[in-house]
């Protein structure tokens, strides 16, 4: 049975405010509220039908009908479990190894394969601007299918940022050396910029070093690659080199 | 205006079975209209608002209201306008290059993005099997952001084709050879299996090389990529090779 209360609260973490003054976000199904449980994220509470309750006792939790689950639900298909998780604190950034950060990354689905991405290729620290979807939001929790239980993730200003650190930062222009040429160091920054726009003006002047992937027929092709799967090709030639 | 039957005609469209009638499908909003009224794709009709015709009067264009527009739309935030297109005659693919083979992607979005990923990498051959998402269908239309006009795509039986050639097979799996460490030959089949199932059993068979993207950590990390990273990451590989 979900109150009213559980009800409101619930939905109202779709808005990035609420999940603020909360602390709180919500994973959903089954799969990926796993993921999470067998993490270092702190569960608040989980509500979930009758059978899953009845393979996952452990945890604190609360038996509602799939008739209540589908109205706090987010999914087209709700599967079975919806968890609310306490957002972590923040952590603090050393300089060591491979930082991804991002500019401006505004769509949920290409926030959430990057961080999928980042799991997979073993890069722990991604800093992002501001202004970049937040990553509690439950399309990009859902995207990331559980990769963002073991990745913090930072927001902050860019330029302050790369302002204060010392490392080469490596960015992906449309004009810039060819990766496959470029010799690339262990501990650095990488910058992937907006879906429309790229890098913005005020961070290009931070890039020691402007890359791009090899485009087959400069003549009669695309004109950019989407930013997820640039992403996925960079991270892929830093961790091959 | 729009007539009650071009209304009709467009919106069934929708529907692979009525695209495969009438040989048509559907391109929107200005920029990818635009890719393909310049490619070899033909034009059966343009529907458009005003403001688009009179910069582009040039085609066999009918105006349209905004209201009417939204009506035929599959948009959220239509665009100008809509083109009708015919769909191109299959093409005989020879045995030279790279060839990208889908078994089995059902996701319009990781079809869309493939193509796109096919159209910088210069790959001009992409044999779908038969239950492969349909390449006309709408969200693969709007996700190649115009690549498709400049691809064929061949829909076949991926056993007959695959028994038939004589090239490399070379095929992502979850414990294929270290990518970085196989050598790439120019003319090769690439296969890339589904989103939940990878590839399957009866095309595994055909494979003469199993490859693998390596993953950071085997240990505590995501279990696997998105298709579509995937392909990036793998067609990026055999063109730097």
């Amino acid at each position: 049975m979900l109150s009213k209360n559980q009800h409101k609260l619930i939905t109202s973490l779709h808005q990035k405010k609420y999940r603020n003054q909360h602390q709180l976000f919500v994973v959903e199904g089954v799969k990926v509220v796993n993921e999470f449980l067998s993490s270092s994220i702190q569960l608040e509470k989980l509500f979930c039908t009758e059978d899953y309750y009845n393979s996952n006792a452990k945890h604190t939790t609360q038996i509602i009908t799939e008739n209540e689950l589908a109205k706090i639900s987010n999914l087209s298909t709700p599967n079975k479990v919806l968890g609310l998780f306490k957002i972590p604190k923040p952590i603090v950034l050393d300089d060591k190894g491979l930082i991804l950060v991002l500019d401006t990354i505004n769509d949920p689905g290409n926030l959430g394969t990057i961080i999928r991405l980042c799991d997979w290729f073993g890069v722990t620290k991604l800093v992002c601007s501001k202004n970049t979807v937040d990553c509690y939001n439950a399309k990009v929790v859902q995207a990331t299918m559980g990769s963002l239980s073991r990745l913090p993730v930072v927001y902050t200003d860019l330029e302050s940022y790369l302002s204060a650190i010392e490392l080469p930062v490596y960015g992906a222009i449309m004009k810039g050396e060819n990766i496959y040429k470029t010799k690339i160091k262990k501990d650095a920054i990488l910058v992937m910029g907006s879906e429309s726009n790229g890098i913005s003006k005020d961070i290009e002047g931070f890039l020691t070093q402007k890359i791009t992937i090899p485009r087959f027929d400069k003549n009669n092709s695309t004109e950019s690659l989407n930013v997820a799967t640039a992403t996925a090709i960079l991270l892929n030639e830093f961790r091959r080199s």
